[in-house]
Parts: structure tokens; sequence; C-alpha cells
């Protein structure tokens, strides 16, 4: 593996001399390493360099396995390879094709001729900055002093780590604490014959060297969406097929205004069906067979690629965990882990996708991750705080929300004892455009009882990401409606639609904003 | 003036038969209403609905003076007419001119013929937008049983308002309580020959029926850069004259990214220079004459439009206030009030632009209006809270700020006891577009001493005004440096480098964010 690096660029120079250390023992008294990582992902890497920052000595197992289809990636896991930063980028490839067909004219562009989109030079400027960022991650583990091994690690005991790398190579480390942050992988359906055959995951898709065309994304989880919209926005062909319910987990009414723009918005929505089975036609095509499940039919169509968007799942197994002691959810193949991310084995914690119950969101796996790297140096006990998490769903309409869904705060409040102030708006920028904003709303649940502390906060519309990041801070301070009314708005932006919010649902009354 | 409204549309039918009871008295005992409101701005209109839905007898009047050119518009003052919404709209389209011309293409649009901005069809769009919304505010006066009086008021005496309509008719009306909202109007200077003669303002920009061509912005107030950033975006040729500091009252670092990008985008600054004259040339060109007072040389160019944005006042003299007994400021022609927005005068009030010492913002003259309409309503003694009024200037690169500058908060608290917290960051959108990020950059100013209460919060970048409202809210909390960092951020987005906040400026350490 050192050899290999150092046929790298000139910078890992350093780093290659050290690598060759790897098998030497004991350099921190009992064990290699103060703290092995496996998993140089968002929560991996940041609790990685948190603990090298605090002298602590440090290394990371980092190693891609393959997709089914064959598609590698870099370091960095999979927020930066096939996740957040690919799909935010092709979320704005589709956002830039509405601003190209749709509005531009409107706002008194005129282009000549005709618009079209080339996945190819998309794709490859995005798998470009991908690798940059592969590179960047590299450069900062060498520059913090950690130690990256590309390897693929598993557990001896307590404190010793296996590594293989994929020429077969194997080494050992020993740590005295161990964070496991692996992460997760789509599943593919188990049921449906010629699904693994001929399906392509998330984890593949941002890969692509040519358009996957038209295409049936099978799921409706926000990564099912997300890649659908986006496919949509760049003119391909695109089909969701909904088993039950879409955006599982978020707030249902928000859920269905995200759907509903999004079949507004060209992308086909297959409701209550499942996947019968994928057979590959003679014209390479793929012909799907589906039922409906509720009117008890059968269904078939043809499509150029199918992705599977069921799901993701850890691979614990070849963590070897078990045999270590630590206690896994059998159901969820995540770890189990108390407050503080520490497992069932005291010298192992683990954080991110992995640690069971953890929203699966990068900004919470680095925090966690740095906040662990300061426990374990003995700089803090402070633990992550794992309430309202804000996060956004970057479909064609944004949607961007923090706290409790309405179901969520009825269950626990009871609907008598919570207020929602709701309000249907219009962007302006969507007046001259012609867009329809049919699905642009706010909505605010609080406890009824004054001071009406905020319980949740929702938002669909443009840039739902940059709106809902200043409120989530209002949850930190325990906020209250009133204070909330008493902002001064910003005019004229979507946010501050937030700030006028008087209307409650149970007054029944018409909650569209009018006029200025 | 019944009769020219009633040959308006069908809707207002109801309103006119109303509209001529204008000259009978004592409707509500002593005074013909609870509440007459001079202008129908922004502050004005909301506090004269808020009054009506309280129950009171309201009339608003609302007359445009033509500007200097003779352009007039409709009901719902400078914001909706020749402010904020038409502004904000063409900065869209500005922002659409990048999208289009440098960001489409990197994120693999093709267009295959050229692209063009055409003045008549934007501008004609924007027109409409904004005629919609002074029909809009007509009708939601009618619904709320606010009577409009398209006349031009000033005073007779402390109940009584005398209306002049276009036609010379006049009339008279007395209230309970008088409330003044006539706002203000762009300036011309006073010893440039030619400036009134061959210029234009913000009052005519708006309107015009046809490209201003390549255009001089005289000023560097929000108001001029605003101008001038969407001019450039739309492809003119644009030229900003700074007589000394641009965005002055706004934290001055801020300012200067702001203009360092508006000429890495393309606008011409012409520093520490005055106007001297403008001529008309035979071919129809302005020929402007200016000094460079730095270097002490004179030089001269030729443009198609030159436009004033050299400040506001308010249009006091035409009140009457003086002999009301309303007092005055003599040096900026505002009026003098208290925190309740009362006059000198105990049954007159101001709100918005006209009022001293208040924020020139949309946004706080309908929340004064308001709130002021309760109290005089008798419904609630909640004043107005002037303090941390966000705002954003609308510039090709946004600015969003809440609290202090940097300069202010030095200067309350002194620099050893005031911590900095900044970064400059690249937004993910920037990268594959190879757009130049070197002005994104954020800073917050905070107590140094614990708990580090916020004192000032800024922002440049993609969507500032959407990013900077949710955070407005913390400061209604008094938030602090440690519950900014105990937000979890949403990523990827601008907003969640706030989140990531931890080099001072004081360690002089280098604080551009790197890697993912």
């Amino acid at each position: 593996m050192a050899a290999a690096l150092c046929r790298g660029k000139h910078r890992l120079k350093a780093f290659c001399h050290s690598a060759v250390r790897l098998s030497s023992r004991n350099i921190t008294g009992q064990f290699d390493y103060d703290l092995v990582v496996i998993g140089g992902g968002s929560g991996g890497l940041a609790c990685s360099k948190e603990a090298a920052q605090l002298g602590q000595s440090v290394a990371v197992l980092d190693y891609v396995e393959p997709s089914v289809r064959g598609t590698k990636w870099g370091l960095g896991g999979t927020c930066v390879n096939v996740g957040c930063i690919p799909k935010k980028l092709m979320h704005q490839a589709a956002l830039l094709g509405t601003a190209l067909r749709t509005d531009s004219g409107k706002y008194g562009w005129r282009i000549s001729g005709s618009v079209s989109h080339d996945w190819v030079s998309m794709a490859g400027a995005v798998q470009n900055y991908v690798r940059s960022l592969n590179w960047g991650h590299r450069v900062q583990l060498q520059d913090k002093n950690v130690k990256y091994l590309n390897m693929k690690g598993s557990l001896l005991d307590p404190h010793t780590i296996r590594g293989l790398n994929a020429r077969g190579k194997e080494a050992t480390v020993t740590a005295r604490n161990i964070v496991i942050a692996t992460g997760g992988r789509p599943k593919y359906p188990t049921h449906v014959p010629g699904a693994r055959e001929h399906g392509i995951t998330s984890d593949d898709l941002f890969w692509l060297k040519e358009s996957p065309g038209k295409t049936l994304v099978v799921g409706a989880s926000y990564v099912a969406l997300e890649c659908a919209g986006f496919l949509t926005g760049i003119g391909l062909d695109t089909t969701v097929m909904v088993r039950s319910i879409a955006l599982r987990g978020f707030d249902q009414q928000m859920s269905r205004l995200v759907t509903d723009h999004m079949e507004a918005y060209g992308t086909h929505f297959c409701w209550s069906c499942v996947p019968k089975k994928v057979e590959k036609l003679p014209s390479g095509l793929l012909q799907v067979t589906w039922t409906d499940t509720e009117r008890q039919q059968e269904h078939q169509d043809t499509f150029s690629s199918v992705l599977w968007a069921v799901g993701r799942a850890p691979e614990s197994e070849a963590l070897n965990l078990k045999h270590v002691g630590v206690e896994l959810n059998t159901d969820t193949g995540k770890i189990i882990i108390g407050d503080d991310e520490q497992t069932s084995v005291p010298s192992i914690y683990a954080i991110g996708d992995i640690a069971e119950g953890r929203p699966e969101l990068t900004p919470t796996a680095i925090k966690a991750g740095k906040l662990l790297a300061r426990r374990l140096a003995g700089h803090s006990n402070q633990l992550m705080n794992y309430d309202n998490v804000p996060t956004t769903v970057f479909t064609p309409l944004e949607y961007g929300c923090v706290g409790l869904s309405e179901e969520e705060a009825e269950r626990r409040y009871g609907s008598d004892d919570i207020e929602v102030f709701h309000a249907f708006y219009k962007p302006l920028e969507f007046t001259i455009a012609e867009r329809d904003a049919s699905q642009c709303y706010i909505k605010v649940v609080c406890e009824r009882a004054e001071p009406q502390r905020v319980l949740g906060l929702h938002f669909t519309g443009p840039s739902a990401g940059e709106v809902t990041q200043g409120f989530a801070l209002g949850f930190q301070c325990g906020f209250t409606y009133s204070q909330l009314c008493d902002t001064v708005g910003i005019h004229p932006t979507c946010a501050e639609e937030f700030t006028k919010l008087h209307i409650t649902k149970r007054s029944g009354l018409d909650a569209t904003v009018t006029g200025c």
C-alpha cells in the first residue's frame, strides 16, 4: 500500500515514509495507537482529525468495497463520493435547467437556439470535483498526522484490528480505543429476480459514464426522491415506484407537497406498487414487471436503468463484531450504543450511520465524531445532542425541517395541546416566471400553552436548506412563537414568511398569503 | 375621484358607493374617522388595515407625485413600485444571466445559439406584476373596510387633513389620530448643472420603456449598488461613481467584499470622484464631467443614462407639519418621534422612512405600523423593537446582516472585549461552475467574555437573505457563540458554515475553509 501511495503526488511523500511503520507495535506504550478509526467517511475523518489535533496517535482504515456493479471511489465516505456532494451538484444542474428553460425567457433572456443536457459533461465535472475532495481528505490526514491505511478493517479482539488491502496483504494494529464508522450501503431487494443483476443503486448513479436514460427509481426515501428529481430535471423520463408512503419518518403533509410538486414537475409516480421482476431484453433495455397492490393488477414497462433506493444497511458482518462481543440490533445490523457512543465492549465505540438510532446525516456524524474524540482524549465530557437536528431534502422543490413532525408532536403532546401555524406563500421569483407555487408552504408546530415553545418547523420552497439552518439555531435557544413573530423580516425573501405566520390550522381560515 | 374609481373593475363597485361619503362628518362621534393615515406605502397600509381589523374607522390618503421625469405609479409605496419588489425581480434577472451564461454549460447544459437580454420584455413583466400588486392593495383596503382616498394630504390642525386630488378637487377629513407614513423620495444633487434635467433616479429606472443602456450610477448606497449590480448582470456597461465609501453604516469589511465582487463581476467603479456637470450631446448621449478628488484630475465620459442614487429625503414640506406644530429635524426633514412613534403633537404619529432615526426598511415600517394601530386601538401597549433588525443588500454577491457591524461593536465594547469569528468559504455550487469565491465570507461578532453573546452576524454569498433570516431569530433569544456551535449543520449549504466557525480574527490564523 505504501508503494502504491508513493506513486501518488509529491505531497504524500512524508506520509509514505511513515506508512511503512504500520507493523511496528507499542509506539504509544501498550498499543500502536491511542485511537484507530475504521471508516474514512464524514464521521470517521472528523473523529480521527480531532483526536490527532488533541495529541493522540491515530490511524484511519478506509477501504471501499466495490458496488455490485463494480463502482469504486476514494477517501471520504458516502457523503463525498456517492451522497450529499454529487447529489447536490446534480440537483443544481436540474435547478439550472428550470432557470434556463422556464424562467430565463420570462425575465427577458433570449436564447436563439435549442437547449439540451449532456450527462457526460455534467457527470465528468462532478466526478472530477469529488476526486479533488478525495485528494483533499488524504492531504488533510497527512497534515494532521493521522495515519491512513487503505485497508478493510475487522476486529480480532477489543484492542486489535486486522487490516486487509486490495492485494490481500494483511496487517494488525492495536489501539487503546476503536471507533467504528463504516456507515452503510444501499440495499437490493432480496425477492425480485433480476434486481441485483440488472439494477444499480446510488452507489453507481453518480459515477455512470453514460446517461442512465429512461429510469425507474424504486423506493420513496429521500435518496429515491432526490435522484428521481434531478434525473427529471435534466430531462430524463423518470418514474418513482412507491410501495406505501414517501419520506417515511418525515412530516407526511410536507411529504405530499414534495411529491405533488414532483408529479407536476414531470416525474411519474406508481403509487402502491411493488416490483416483481426485472428482465434484460435483447435490445439491452430492462423490462420491469410490477404489481399494483391496490388494484391487484400487473404492469410492465421498459427502462434503460432501474435504480434501487429501497433503504441502506451497514455491512456489519465483515467487521467481525459478534466475535468480539459488540452487541448488534439483529434486525438492522446496526451497533447498539449508549449516549456516549460506547458499544457493549468498553474500548469500542460507533458513530454515524452504523450506530443504532442515530440520524443518517453527515453533520451529526461529524459533530458526534469530534465530541467523541474530545471525550476519549479527556478534553471534555460533552455528549452529542441528537435532538432537533435540522435536515433538508433536495428534491426539485426543496424541503427543510427541524424538530418534530406534526404527527410526532400530536403523538407526544396530544392534538389539543399543540398549535400549528401555517401559510401557503408565493416566492417572489415565481411570479414573473409564472411558476406554480401551490406546494410552497411553511408550518410551525408549537405547544399550545404559553409561551408557545416551538416544537417543529417545516418549509418547502427554494433554498430550503439555507432558510432552515438559521431557524435550527432557535431550537438551541428553546424559542417561542412570540419570539418568531417579534423577529423583523428581510424583504423580499421566502424566509420572512416565518415571521408573519398568524393563521392556525385550528381556525380553519385560508392560509394563503396574499399581496406583498 | 369616486367617479374615476368607478371606471375601474367591477370589484370596486361597493367601494365607489362608500367613497362618496367622503365629505360627511362625525360618523364616529367627534371625528370622521378614528384614524387617518397619510401615505399608502408599506407602513401606512399595514397600520390602516390593522386598525380597521380592530374595529376602528380608517381612511388612507395616498397620492404619488410624479417624479422629475414624470414617472408615476399606483398604490403601495416605494417598496412595491420603485423599491424592493422591482429591484429584487431585476436582480433575479441578473442572477439568471449568470446561471445561463456562466454556470449552465459547466453543469452539462448545451445552448446551440446565442444569448441576449431584452430590457423591454423584462421591464414589461416586472411592471405588470407591480400593477397587479397595486390592484391587490386596493382590493385589500376595500375588503378590510379602509377608505382609500387618492388624494395628497396635508395638515390643517391636529385632527384635520386637507386632501387634494389630481384634478384640483379638495376635501377635508377629521380624525382622532393621524399617522404620517409618506416615506421618502430620491434626491438630486443641488450643485451639479444638468443633473436634474438629464438624470433619472430609482423612481424612474424600473418604469423605463427602453433599456437605460450604458449607465452611470452616482452614489454608493445599497440602492446605488443594487441597481448597478443588476444593470451589469443583464449586460449593460455600468459605472458606479463613489465620493468616499460604499454602504455607509454597514460593516466596512463586508462592504469592500461586496464592491470587490462587483468589480470582478464587471461593474466599473470611479472611487473618490464627484460629478461636476452633465450635458446632453446632439447625439442624445449624456456627457458627464467629474473630478477625481484624490488625484485632482478632471475626467469625461458619455453615457446613455445617469442614475442619481445620492440619498433619499422625505417630502415633509408639502405636509404643512410646522404649521400644526409637528417638530422636524431641520437637517433631514424627518419627523421627530418618541418610542411610541408619537410626534410633538399628541394626536399625530409618524412611521416608516419619514420618521427620524428609523431604519428605512419595509418590514420595520410594517411591524411598527401594526403595533401602533394596536396601541391606538387600545389593544396592546407593545412598542416596536428597532434593535437587531436584519437586512440584505441584493448586490450580485448578496450581503445579509443582523446586529452590530464590527466597527460599531468595537466602538461600544472596545476591541479587547469582542471576539470576531470568521471564515472564507466556497459555496458548493461555485466549484463546478468555476466561479471565484474570494468574497464569500462569514463573520460573527461576539462579546469576548463568556457566555460570548453574539452581537453581529454578517454573510456574503448566494441567497444571503434566506440565510440571514433564521439567524435574526437568534437575536430575539440573545444567543451565544456556543449555541451557534451546538447547532447541527444542514449539509451541503452555505448557511451551515456559521455552525462551523472556529477561527478568531485575533488568532491571525488562515480563515479559509478547506475540504468538505
